[in-house]
């Protein structure tokens, strides 16, 4: 059941706290990659302000998804752990938990389209998940879920909507506060609302005065109008090429702690989003994909003022393979980028 | 005057010393970045051994060589520097050395081709540098730089052959000790050798049972054959994607240096520096030129066996412009790569 307006959660206590994301580091220590935060004297220059960039592209699996995913499967009881979990993901989620539960003991079962691009389900099958395709046109992934979840007496992992993902996400902006002290603005990429659920909580607890902002892309807008109308909004398969914001909407649990605790959300153009990945690779080295620059982008690309401030920005993933990037590549035509840092 | 037999440098004293390389340190302290090393699981695990990668795409720049190109400036008497340098590169020096002379106050001019790639013109002229450029076809970088320093009353800062470039060159190999300890092994790209030689001089006072291993591209292969047969063996316009380990020959400086401190040298082919790329960009999220990935390709592609050893890489830069890659990726046709770390 999908809650259509937000206004009783304000009464409500939290689903997840900053105790969650704590208890996540400490699980998380030692086995997800304490990520580095990066700076860029360019970046600097053209902002006016002090930019803290975490990079979670070298988390292990390529993306913060694993920090929430490992999380969930550590909080499942030792002795039901080899029964096994649910998923539904066709993209860095699937790895991640796949990933987690290898290192867990825990066999997880992945439901991907059957159209899922060859190196998703190959990444997610060589880390010793099993993949259950199905056809877009006639069923949904949730549908179908619920079903073998029924019939093999499966928990569901789903890739942000559950409380042990928030909090799992919620470590890599603690880390980032951690390393950076307090920041007066944090943008967080926002496509089912887990991460920038969990950089909130963080933030809250780390950094009382810092700005959340949630970013997306123009044309996958719906968390931000769901954000200004206290309304949950959906799109429908939104064609953006940041692949990991094409959720349909924030979910029941996400949904409340954004409203609650994010102070801002905005959006950025698909070729803002091009022009920084393309900037991140020449200037700053960093291979990231399109949904993991959309919080640098909102920085880069001037959305909010910012000059003089400190600020916090979270490069989500980096898994993007070159030939995608050629074809984005050629999409754009040449974009011209400064040349000096 | 070249040197063509080596015999007799083994008696006389080293051109350049640890010493040096440790002033330089203290000289870029602060000023160059102290650039991040790596590690990476599935390297670990495809190669058996434990390998550290030191990321020079993150200096300043975009290249290890800001660190020699400030060195060399940073030792200018207060009272020249006002005057000048000059030096001959189309590459990753000339920016280096631009940037140094922005930071200290030096004027400089690069001579340049004058078909030399417009990103690289207009990155060095970013920072302020005066371009002279050559038709290749006419004259050499060599005679015409002679001629502007004589009329120019201009010192010359090559771009590898002198001595406190090589010591600047070589703090990179000193902070990668400094963060590991003792090492097995220490592969390191070479093109002039001037990495090569200060990389060399931090391992002996580093770790003395290092064996250091300087990497070549086959096609380009004139250091490897100079060192085993003791007598500088040059190459002409190399058909090989490292542009910038196309130099003809080691240099007066070099040559015996790497003689004396480097423990072997091997090549690396076109096929498996591409692969190396690819690699690096899709697993590591780190965006490397095909320079660059020399030393990485050695290891990667099993040339000497590192089994159960503890190895140092070095990634020397990172400057490649995306329509390159573009252009690389097609001539390379799909390059699978394992999907699993």
């Amino acid at each position: 059941m999908t809650r259509h307006t937000a206004a009783p959660v304000h009464e409500t206590a939290l689903p997840v706290t900053y105790d969650d994301v704590a208890a996540a580091a400490a699980r998380l220590d030692g086995v997800a990659n304490r990520t580095p935060v990066m700076t860029s004297r360019t970046v600097d220059a053209r902002t006016g302000a002090t930019v803290f960039f975490k990079c979670e592209p070298f988390q292990r699996a390529g993306a913060f998804k694993f920090r929430g995913a490992y999380n969930a499967l550590a909080r499942l009881a030792p002795g039901v752990r080899h029964r096994g979990v649910l998923t539904y993901s066709s993209g860095n989620h699937a790895q991640a938990l796949a990933l987690a539960g290898r290192l867990l003991g825990v066999p997880v079962t992945v439901i991907m389209p059957e159209d899922a691009p060859a190196i998703k389900r190959a990444a997610t099958e060589g880390y010793g998940a099993r993949i259950i395709p199905y056809d877009r046109h006639r069923t949904t992934r949730e549908t179908l879920a619920a079903e073998v979840a029924a019939r093999e007496a499966l928990p569901v992992i789903p890739p942000y909507d559950h409380p042990d993902v928030i909090a799992g996400q919620g470590t890599a902006a603690k880390e980032l506060f951690e390393a950076t002290g307090p920041l007066d603005y944090l943008f967080v990429p926002c496509g089912g609302g887990g991460l920038l659920s969990g950089s909130a909580l963080a933030a809250r607890a780390h950094a009382p005065g810092c700005r959340v902002v949630g970013v997306e892309p123009e044309k996958a807008d719906d968390a931000t109008r769901s954000f200004r109308t206290g309304t949950l909004h959906t799109v429908h398969n939104p064609d953006t090429i940041a692949d990991g914001a094409r959720t349909p909407s924030l979910g029941q649990v996400t949904f409340p702690l954004v409203l609650r605790c994010v102070d801002e959300m905005v959006t950025v153009s698909d070729e803002a989003l091009l022009r920084t990945m393309f900037f991140l690779w020449e200037r700053m080295k960093l291979v990231v994909e399109p949904t993991g620059a959309l919080a640098a982008a909102a920085v880069l690309e001037g959305v909010l003022p910012v000059r003089k401030a400190r600020v916090g920005v979270i490069l989500s993933g980096g898994n993007v393979d070159l030939g995608h990037v050629l074809r984005l590549y050629r999409r754009a035509g040449t974009l011209a980028t400064d040349v000096t840092q």
